[in-house]
């Protein structure tokens, strides 16, 4: 482990991140420009949040299947907004067994037209719908600036593409699985996310409408963390997925589809990470509980070591390690896991053990404030309370931050300077050259046009035209 | 569904089982030749199946991880047996972004080198030895004959990597990884394996030793369906793979690989299917129980639905699914179910509702005997009796089959006759000139040298030489 202190996120929010990243080891650089390793701790947090967005898809009727790496090109160009936003961002095998492909191949970028063409084959009548399938897979993008899981070429995600018989049925599920990611990110990541539109220079390319969650990072920044896609018939018709209606008539199918990545891993670190390292919500941490056993000599160790071997076992409904190391101090051991974010740390010292009794540390609230001593007798439930109190803290503070940093400018001028370091609710009119000027002049862009907010009309802050959508208005990831 | 008859097995083996996985779902052709999409019936199996091996993992102490998809070519290059095995398999990407890339990546054929590259960068000292990282992956080889699940373009597997301080430990490993997969084999799926040693020219390229589990398939022939690699020295030397031992002093680590894949679907599909489709073990099949209730008309309907529904929740702790699809007769389920491989049906038709009782079928025993008449109360009970029991019957009679269609012949032209429909163990000097002269007077291989039937010595079958192992002759898939 790296000694040197991390940069604070006040100095070098960025480089803060990517110390993190590195020290935790949650990942690291891989030999090919702009790859990426995910390390195993980093890992686990994935296959956390994999768990639970898995078991929300199959609760919602949702099946996994696994579709091919690669798509030969013309598929792609089929759908021509599709190839005209992916196109400069395509990995292209040309040799295979030795030899140069008659076709090359696109490794996947995203699935739609791979999917809407196994679709096309399977899909024969009204009785095959809906078809609910997801799929956890690596898709690449030839991306330029790349940045350890909040940009790289080769990331991991789930990608959910359905099809049914009906534009409102389409559109139900489009905003089902919006649903199920703002769940999640709430309830899972403690992650505050706000529901919204893209705009049409926002959206996914081949898509009628896109929807997101975006959330506040720690340097006021917004991180687009799951977008959720109605496709209407643009793809059935560019594949060619028809179905016998009731009627038996042929129609056309109406198509979504849904994604949500490794980026999010970047969206917990810098949600709630502080100065000293990760903060991990519990119920994603891979480790929500530590124990550090702290003795000066061997009679302490054998007073010690048994009783926090006791305590492992009598907490392990939960996610618990103990840090057994010899080679290391207790205070090094403390500052390594503060920087790995785990919720929860228990000392345990000959006078502990005296007096039957541990200290906890909470992780969230640094120093003396987040320590409590407390009997070793009803410890589990009292773990498990603070686990699920540090979890609603985590909201409740990434939430209060969030609001803190939010404002509503009157005019431009106010705008302009709400989105250094905020974000800004302003009625926009719609017109994707005022769009373009608040991004030329001030790098911000609209993150989303948030459901809760319409409704309520005015004009538009940059032309002063009339407008109906109130929008976020942000710098972001 | 097609309603077609399946082929039987004995009419043709290869088109059995191409048109049973099609018609069950499992999987289909994907646009590019050679690649496969897993559909969700099959992909629900390879869960299942990692599920069972990824606990077995993490039990060993094993954490998982994820590599890049993408390795530069020059990686391949560093390992000469490495590159040579590989090179007529690779699949090469030379355009990224629009750009003509200055070095070609190879898309993973598997990832000793990229993980041996890693490793160097993390592994210092003892203290951080060993390391145990598993990963679920796709993977790429370009072959030129492929058939669906047991030899296609890209795959899944898992792919474990691991670094030891020494040669003892590396050896251990590979065994103890060998052991795992043998376990989940047998236990898990039901199907007999046979551990063993692979000749020299069978290993891995790049590897000092190579184990492999060995299953008979319904046709008699052999399936590789793991393998476990001592890699030596090798990698680490190619990577400089070095840490300080407790001496201060540099050294090459010792490392393995092992690796089970999507391959083995195709294992359980042609170790245990009949004619009538699949027969899923119960601890790997995503419908443990089918429950299709039977009626003529809506008064029955309405006296035997609920009670369908009833049954359907008091099963809640198996895999169970009530089909009830409206446009399908029983007789037609019963088939779909048959040919789906699902372990048990549970019939109820008035009559059943009646004397408060279900029919169950065994889909291991066909027709009449499978059948038994047992009262509700009670059900959950007999249904996780009788699950045990079909897994246990189903490993039984693989293993008969397996001994049937196992001889010892006495001379060269009964071990040619004997590889026609069966394994053949015989004597073998280790010479690859007499393994030669087998695979060309009879197709069959080497399989590989077993270790519980070392110890005996005789004379080499093919040239009479003496001979210390004694190995199994097949052919092989």
């Amino acid at each position: 482990m790296n000694i040197e202190k991390l940069p604070t996120q006040q100095e070098n929010f960025s480089e803060w991140y990517n110390q993190v990243i590195q020290r935790a080891e949650l990942a690291d650089y891989a030999p090919v420009r702009g790859c990426m390793v995910v390390r195993p701790y980093g890992w686990a947090i994935w296959e956390n949040i994999q768990k639970a967005l898995d078991q929300r898809f199959k609760e919602t009727g949702h099946v996994n299947a696994a579709f091919p790496l690669f798509i030969p090109m013309s598929f792609l160009e089929k759908e021509k907004e599709h190839i005209e936003g992916f196109a400069p961002e395509l990995a292209i095998v040309t040799i295979g067994g030795g030899q140069t492909l008659e076709e090359p191949l696109v490794v996947r970028p995203t699935s739609e037209t791979v999917i809407g063409h196994m679709y096309a084959k399977w899909i024969k009548s009204y009785r095959d719908l809906p078809v609910l399938i997801n799929q956890w897979a690596n898709v690449v993008r030839w991306e330029m600036r790349t940045r350890l899981f909040l940009r790289t070429l080769e990331f991991y995600w789930q990608e959910g593409h359905t099809a049914h018989e009906t534009a409102q049925e389409g559109q139900e599920e489009t905003l089902r699985m919006l649903d199920v990611y703002a769940d999640f990110a709430i309830n899972e990541a403690a992650v505050p996310v706000v529901k919204g539109r893209k705009s049409e220079s926002e959206k996914f390319a081949g898509a009628d409408t896109t929807y997101s969650i975006e959330a506040m990072m720690g340097d006021t920044r917004a991180l687009q963390s799951g977008t959720s896609h109605n496709l209407g018939q643009h793809f059935a018709k560019a594949f060619n997925i028809q179905y016998l209606d009731r009627n038996n008539e042929l129609q056309y199918c109406w198509t979504t589809s849904w994604g949500l990545s490794t980026r999010f891993v970047g969206a917990i670190i810098m949600a709630h990470g502080d100065d000293q390292g990760l903060i991990l919500p519990p119920r994603l941490a891979p480790i929500q509980v530590v124990i550090v056993p702290i003795y000066k000599n061997d009679e302490e160790k054998a007073a010690v070591l048994p009783v926090a071997e006791k305590i492992e076992k009598a907490l392990s409904a939960f996610r618990v390690k103990l840090d057994a190391r010899e080679e290391m101090t207790p205070g090094f051991k403390f500052n390594d896991w503060e920087l790995r974010g785990v919720p929860l740390r228990i000392e345990i010292g000959p006078k502990d053990v005296a007096k039957e009794a541990v200290m906890l540390a909470r992780r969230d609230i640094p120093g003396r404030d987040g320590k409590i001593s407390i009997g070793i007798e009803g410890l589990a439930e009292k773990v498990g309370d603070l686990l699920v109190e540090i979890q609603a803290a985590l909201l409740q503070r990434a939430t209060d931050f969030r609001e803190a940093h939010t404002t509503t400018p009157s005019d431009y001028a106010g705008l302009q300077e709400a989105v250094q370091n905020g974000w800004a609710l302003a009625h926009w009119c719609g017109n994707p050259e005022c769009e373009a000027n608040v991004k030329e002049d001030t790098k911000a862009t609209i993150r989303n046009i948030p459901f809760e907010m319409q409704g309520e009309s005015g004009k538009c802050i940059i032309c002063g035209a009339p407008a109906t959508d109130k929008v976020i208005f942000s710098k972001a990831y």
